[in-house]
């Protein structure tokens, strides 16, 4: 290493010189060590996973998002807390979705499914689509009108799938294709889906990976509550070979209008702006409730304004842009940061990209704007300041 | 390896079992091996970079984005062509951008500067600004009124930047901050910026790191013409490992009317749904014709429906959403493709997210809507054609 590692911004990670294949070998004499790529999570992870020597896969190379030190929040809590973002908004469509979907389409694939089918805020159908097209497996996706922003409908339609909206939220939306999927040949791809959590799960692998322990500490938003129990999934199954190492609290976070799991009752009409989380009756609710109780973990509610005050805190600081819905997890940590022991290391999930939703970053930032000045050097100069 | 890997849907790369750290090793026994994870550009090829210990990294975990195969792209061209995609929109901001900042910004913040600008089409300005912002420098961008998409300027606002848009075009806002830099304690970030080629090269060293060879043709967008330019340089410097290896013809796309390499003159009033190329004074232009000629390349231009097209077919069929001008070098090489030999590899660099401009994709795509039906099972599985 010639360069300065400077542990305050960059993660420890596990740095070893990688061995080279022997084709590459005799290419190169001893003069290079290649850099080993990522091959994609089903590749990577086989061993882990419900997948087969037969199973074709079909990926996008998801998988592998950075886990980014936020020195910034760490600062603000303070204590020797050390804080990192999964930054899942770096996947191939966007979102941590396509971790469980790289598996349960090449699952549908060698099945010889033909169709598949989910309902959706807007992310799994973005996911669903990319990789089922992939496949050359048409796709339907059912989303609640007015309720999934622009971009992900976008991405659903430039992926080339049959999309449908309704009149009526998202709950009904998966009522609906959970009754088609039982009745007709089309594979739902929903959570309700295995191959989906366990795909999802291999996110909490990397963390392990990189940090080379276990967080003490998980911060994730619920919405459908599938990422949370997939997460737990896989810091136990990894955690095998840790052994005496213990699991993370899991810390669940919804927003305020929208946290069955906080009230412990459905809600009948969701509402915030955190679009991907809009969710009043989650259907891995049984799961969560498990993980929060395995892992002396909470199920606590935070508001809009909260969440945006965290979202403008991570793009200003950090340099991070995520979508609403992820924001909860920082700002769910923020508010409950006098729960955290000294020294312990949190690890905060960012589930999507800010640039799903632009029009939030559009309305809520912290960023001075000048607009449309003439273009003179001098009145130019005088704006800079100088 | 238990699981069948498909050729036809993973790239061949440098396999093998990574040593693990000792202290990991300690805790594992044998029983698991850990996956190295990614440490960003800087870290990882640092012996090729101009950085010293004393350099302080910034970084986001930019690079290693996935080389993905494109088979129906392949299978459109035919003649055993094989074609992959350098998708380098799953950056951190979304563009190739992030690859020069990383190591710009780390350069400023070594040389104690507090402040940086640039002027941008969009993805130069996003990419500063989060690299800026995380490191505590504030920052400048100059954008031409009305050429920026919503999304990248949104980018801008939630980093935190100081935004300026001014009546006048691209080239125009590139003279006021050169200008700007020139005269006042202000770090100039644009390509003229030698640290952003230097960081860009690294993307020829991944294509060369997965696929244990140098592509015989490489596809990209010639805007300013800095990132031909910075692939070229990295083929060239990489390849010294791989004695006898030639070098790859560079195909540079421009759209036409906005072409000012094609015409080998300045565009006054370039004009394109390709807002990213969208440049008619490129400032690497002498760089980028040397770049053609010793690689025995062509400069071509392409219409904006044939655009249109590549970008259809890439979400389509390839499950991959780019922005319009990284569709240019998909769209290039179906045009050009009888100027590719039997046999040959072929890689399409594809600079942006997709998600930097949604509103194209709601314009073109292939998909079937149905909007606002009543959340009805019956009507539903009448339109599923059950």
């Amino acid at each position: 290493m010639d360069a300065h590692i400077d542990r305050r911004v960059m993660p420890r990670t596990i740095f070893s010189p990688v061995p080279i294949s022997n084709s590459l070998r005799q290419h190169l004499g001893n003069r290079i060590t290649s850099i080993r790529q990522w091959r994609g999570l089903i590749e990577e992870y086989h061993k882990w996973l419900p997948v087969s020597e037969k199973t074709p896969i079909i990926t996008l190379g998801e998988g592998a998002t950075p886990l980014i030190p936020a020195d910034h929040i760490s600062e603000i809590i303070g204590r020797d807390i050390k804080v990192y973002l999964k930054f899942d908004g770096l996947n191939p469509t966007g979102s941590f979705k396509d971790r469980g979907m790289t598996i349960a389409i090449s699952k549908a694939k060698e099945r010889g499914a033909k169709t598949v089918i989910c309902a959706s805020t807007g992310n799994t159908s973005a996911s669903a689509a990319a990789y089922a097209r992939r496949a050359g497996i048409k796709v339907f996706i059912l989303i609640p009108d007015g309720y999934v922003s622009q971009a992900k409908l976008a991405q659903a339609l430039v992926y080339g799938a049959e999309v449908i909206t309704i009149k009526g939220n998202f709950d009904k939306a998966l009522d609906i294709v959970q009754a088609a999927a039982k009745t007709y040949p089309v594979t739902l791809v929903n959570s309700l889906n295995p191959y989906r959590l366990q795909g999802q799960k291999t996110a909490a692998f990397e963390v392990i990976d990189v940090l080379e322990k276990l967080p003490d500490f998980l911060c994730i938003p619920v919405g459908n509550a599938g990422n949370i129990s997939a997460y737990w999934m896989g810091f136990s199954e990894y955690r095998k070979a840790y052994h005496g190492q213990k699991l993370p609290h899991m810390m669940g976070f919804q927003a305020s209008l929208s946290a069955p799991l906080v009230f412990e009752s459905t809600v009948e009409k969701p509402s915030t702006l955190a679009t991907a989380i809009q969710i009043g009756r989650p259907v891995n609710r049984d799961k969560a409730v498990k993980v929060k109780q395995d892992s002396r973990g909470i199920f606590a509610m935070i508001t809009d304004a909260e969440i945006i005050q965290a979202y403008k805190l991570l793009g200003n600081t950090e340099g991070v842009f995520c979508e609403p819905a992820s924001a909860i997890s920082v700002a769910g940590l923020l508010k409950h940061r006098y729960e955290v022991p000294n020294g312990s290391t949190v690890v905060c999930v960012l589930t999507g990209n800010g640039l799903k939703d632009p029009d939030c970053a559009i309305q809520n930032n912290c960023a001075i704007f000048h607009k449309k000045l003439d273009p003179d050097i001098k009145e130019i100069v005088n704006v800079l300041g100088f």
